[in-house]
């Protein structure tokens, strides 16, 4: 769906918010609306088309805002959410939606004070709630980062390059240049290497920790390509299992089969959420589940919808989430398996393609 | 500076603010006023001292918090604003200051119905004003990570790295690689290589665009370490300059030159902008120097202080702040040269050391 296919969705929305113009100024629902992917701009949609909107960045951007949104109207402005606030009433828009879950409090005073006369309505989520079900070419741009990914393994596992001496920072930095080699732009997010007892931290970040044999190593890495994200997470053991660990993985890989069978358009997320969460349960170890099930993931990596306990909603067919149930014993070690997966009519497509059998580096 | 110490700073500022404890939900200021580093946590500050604070985060960073942050209260929770804010009420405090340049429009409504009966006040930029001034430790940190950088750019030149035939992504990952290598655990932020016409573009993305000779380049790369950033910008030339690149280098240099010598404790932000803009504007080419003068950098590559005609408030001693001219004419070329310093009593500190001259390499 180019840009202004999908700035006319968003505007379909606006008679229901009861505004006549929204004013966008989270970046990545502009990058959505307009291609522009700059760090700094605001958007104004205007209800009655793309001739009344304007975009606006600041002089960093001239000549990337020209190429890249040259079908709308162009502003140039170190302080572009106030300037285009400040010409709405000039416009003879009454009322302007903001995103009120983006806008600080501090933020709206000034929009407020800049578009004097002006009623500022709470217009949260619309882009948001747009970006979370992914059309062809976005889930084709998913595809090519989750196989970046899988070939950075696949390749860092081909070197020998996940073994005992190694460091956790020097396989993390093997496995994101490897993602560069297959297409990435960066990492999609800060590479986790987690190895032995390590393993136990959900999120550990990591460290000069020397790999040894037997441990589990917990890698859960993503791609970053044309500005999407992708998400796996794959634990594995250096040699041979112990009984412990099989023990774990299998539980986890349940959960994990689980979680993805309840993938289907029309799932209550809390729902999806519990078909793993009862796997771990019901073998005792709930309380080592510290996290939800899953995430939505495009344009940023932690995306709506949340599959959790805590989350609202039902999935939709193109909503791309991740589903990593993790199990985490402190002090020994823990096991967490992650896909990236496009909820489908007839099951999920899954993205992300390493294999999850256990896998025994070396062994 | 301990953590302990940085809240104690913070405590002294409430009675000024009118307010009994602090709520603070941004997690760099959480980073700097408890040590946590990871990226979800939320901090109720009370005026009284550590004995009726509290310290809240999600169970994926459970042992992490324990580590980190043993010298407080410390609750678990995935809603960990809200669960402070809960509190707020039975803990007797009647006056909540909150991070209204935080704290989104959604989020205020979200902790006023959490805290009932809690007058919220707003309390902007309470720590962001104590983060501003650097402590030696802090010092440091950024002087390593600044020391990564000269590094990475002197082995990138030493082997050859720059040169004809390359492309711009090729560029960027080793100069990343070699920043890991001497200590970074990331980039601090997404590496700018801009060859030929692209050095025109003040901020753009690396591409497949080959190096060819004659080329202007620019690189303008950073080290994240212990969660400092640094920053430095250099253009050279491939091989020997042009009339044109030899006289805008000399002149963006001049402004450099200019800007830094601008810096010391007690001058006005717009004046130090104004020292190196003045020297473009002489020239003719004002209108070619598309951004503010520099920014301050720490534990966000962007942080106050704004040095910038729009910028506001003077400079201190223990400021990191970068000073960043630039010049650019579309279609042809740009140059760009920026340091990452400390303001100093008796001349600011310089922490990026590779040098200014113009290098033509290979030349």
């Amino acid at each position: 769906m180019p840009p202004a296919a999908r700035r006319a969705a968003l505007r379909a929305l606006l008679p229901a918010a009861g505004v006549e113009a929204m004013l966008l100024t989270d970046v990545v629902d502009i990058r959505y609306l307009t291609g522009f992917t700059g760090s700094h701009a605001a958007l104004l949609v205007h209800a009655d088309g793309d001739a009344r909107s304007v975009f606006c960045t600041d002089g960093r951007y001239r000549t990337q805002a020209a190429r890249q949104v040259p079908d709308l109207e162009r502003v140039e402005d170190r302080a572009s959410a106030l300037a285009l606030a400040a010409a709405v009433p000039g416009r003879g828009i009454g009322r302007l939606g903001f995103e009120s879950d983006v806008v600080t409090v501090d933020g709206h005073a000034a929009l407020a004070a800049a578009a004097e006369g002006v009623d500022l309505v709470r217009a949260p989520g619309l882009v948001r709630g747009l970006r979370v079900v992914k059309d062809d070419a976005e889930v084709a741009t998913l595809r090519a980062a989750c196989a970046a990914a899988d070939a950075a393994l696949a390749d860092l596992l081909a070197a020998g390059g996940l073994a005992p001496g190694r460091t956790e920072r020097e396989v993390a930095l093997d496995l994101e240049v490897r993602m560069r080699g297959h297409g990435a732009t960066a990492p999609a997010f800060e590479t986790i290497v987690a190895a032995g007892t390590h393993s136990a931290v959900p999120h550990h970040r990591p460290t000069d920790a020397v790999l040894a044999a037997g441990d589990l190593v917990t890698l859960d890495f993503g791609a970053l390509v044309d500005g999407y994200h992708s998400d796996m997470t794959r634990t594995l053991v250096l040699g041979p299992a112990a009984g412990w660990q099989r023990e774990l993985y299998a539980l986890v890989a349940d959960a994990q089969r689980a979680g993805r069978a309840a993938l289907a358009p029309g799932a209550d997320v809390v729902a999806v959420d519990a078909a793993a969460r009862d796997v771990v349960a019901a073998a005792g170890r709930a309380g080592e589940f510290l996290h939800g099930l899953g995430h939505g993931v495009g344009l940023e990596v932690h995306e709506a919808p949340a599959l959790s306990p805590r989350g609202s909603g039902t999935l939709a067919a193109g909503m791309a989430v991740t589903v990593e149930p993790g199990v985490y014993t402190e002090g020994l070690g823990g096991v967490r398996i992650e896909d990236t997966l496009v909820v489908r009519d007839g099951g999920p497509e899954l993205l992300t393609l390493t294999t999850k059998e256990l896998v025994e580096v070396g062994g």
